[in-house]
C-alpha cells in the first residue's frame, strides 16, 4: 500500500470513496445527499492536507488533515478517514491513521482531536485507542444513526508531544 | 435590552465587538487578525442564524445561532455569543443565553453544544452552568491563552427536550 498527497487526477476515485459511506449514512454527518461539488471542495478545502492510499494503483482510501480551530486553537490538529465499502477490514483505516499522525507531527500540531466519532462504530474507536486516542467527551444522541435512532458521539484526542 | 435578529445596517456594529473581543485573543479560536469581511461571512453565513441585543438603540452584544453538524448531526445547535467589551457584566450574555435557548428550541433543535469553552473563562463557564449546559469534554491543552499559556478547553452540552 502507498499512501501520498492527493492531485486532481484522484478527484473522480474521491468522490466515489466519500459518496459510498456518506450514503451509508452511519459513520458521518454529511448530509447524504451532498452533491460531487461540494464534497470535493470540502475535502480539497484550501487548510487542508489530503492524501490518497492505493493498492497496485486502485485508489482504496482517502483522509485530509487540518488544523481543528483557528487562532489560539491551531496547535490542535483535526482529520477524517474514509475507507472504499470493499477495501475494509484489510488496515488502510490503520495504516492512513499511522501516516496521519507522522504527518501532523511533520507539520508541527502537538495534539490531534476527532469531534464526532459515532458510539456505535466499534472498529474505529477500537482502532483510535490503539493508535493512542483517548474518548475526552460523550455528546449525548448527538448523532441520528440510519439503524440504531439517537446515539452518542465520542470526542477523542491524544497528544502528538510524547514519544511513541 | 431588545434582542432580534441582524440586519444588514447592523454589520458595522458587529464588527466592532467581534474585533474586539477577538483581539483580547482569551476566550475565541479566530485569529485576532481576522479581516472584517472574512469575520462577517462567517457571522452571516448562510447557515446561521444571527442576532443583535441593543440598548437604548446601541448594539451591546451578538450571537449566533447554527447547526453544529450537518446531516444526521443537525439536530444539535451550536451558538457562540459576544458582549461588546465596555457593556459587560450586565447580565447581556445572560439574556442572550436565553433568548438562544428559545430560538433553537423554537427551530427544532433538540440539544445545544459549544465546542470551544476556554476553561479560563470562568464567569462564562458558570453562566452556561446556570442555564443548564453541562461540562461533556474536556480538551488538554487546546486553547493558548495569551496570558496563561496552554489551558484546557471544555465542550458543554444541553438537552433542549426536557422542560425547564
Amino acid at each position: 500500500m502507498n499512501i501520498r498527497p492527493a492531485v486532481e487526477q484522484d478527484r473522480d476515485a474521491i468522490w466515489n470513496i466519500f459518496h459510498e459511506v456518506v450514503a451509508a449514512g452511519d459513520t458521518y454527518a454529511f448530509d447524504p445527499q451532498t452533491l460531487r461539488e461540494e464534497a470535493l471542495a470540502y475535502w480539497f478545502r484550501a487548510d487542508t492536507h489530503t492524501y490518497i492510499a492505493e493498492q497496485e494503483k486502485k485508489i482504496v482510501g482517502t483522509y485530509i488533515l487540518r488544523a481543528n480551530q483557528g487562532g489560539a486553537g491551531s496547535h490542535v490538529a483535526n482529520a477524517a478517514f474514509m475507507v472504499a465499502p470493499n477495501a475494509q477490514g484489510q488496515g488502510i483505516g490503520r495504516a492512513m491513521g499511522e501516516h496521519c499522525l507522522s504527518e501532523a507531527r511533520r507539520l508541527g500540531f502537538r495534539a490531534m482531536q476527532f469531534n464526532l466519532v459515532i458510539s456505535a462504530n466499534e472498529s474505529a474507536i477500537r482502532l483510535w485507542q490503539q493508535l493512542g486516542f483517548k474518548i475526552v467527551g460523550t455528546l449525548p444522541g448527538a448523532f441520528r444513526h440510519p439503524q440504531k435512532g439517537y446515539v452518542d458521539v465520542y470526542v477523542m484526542f491524544r497528544s502528538l508531544e510524547d514519544t511513541r
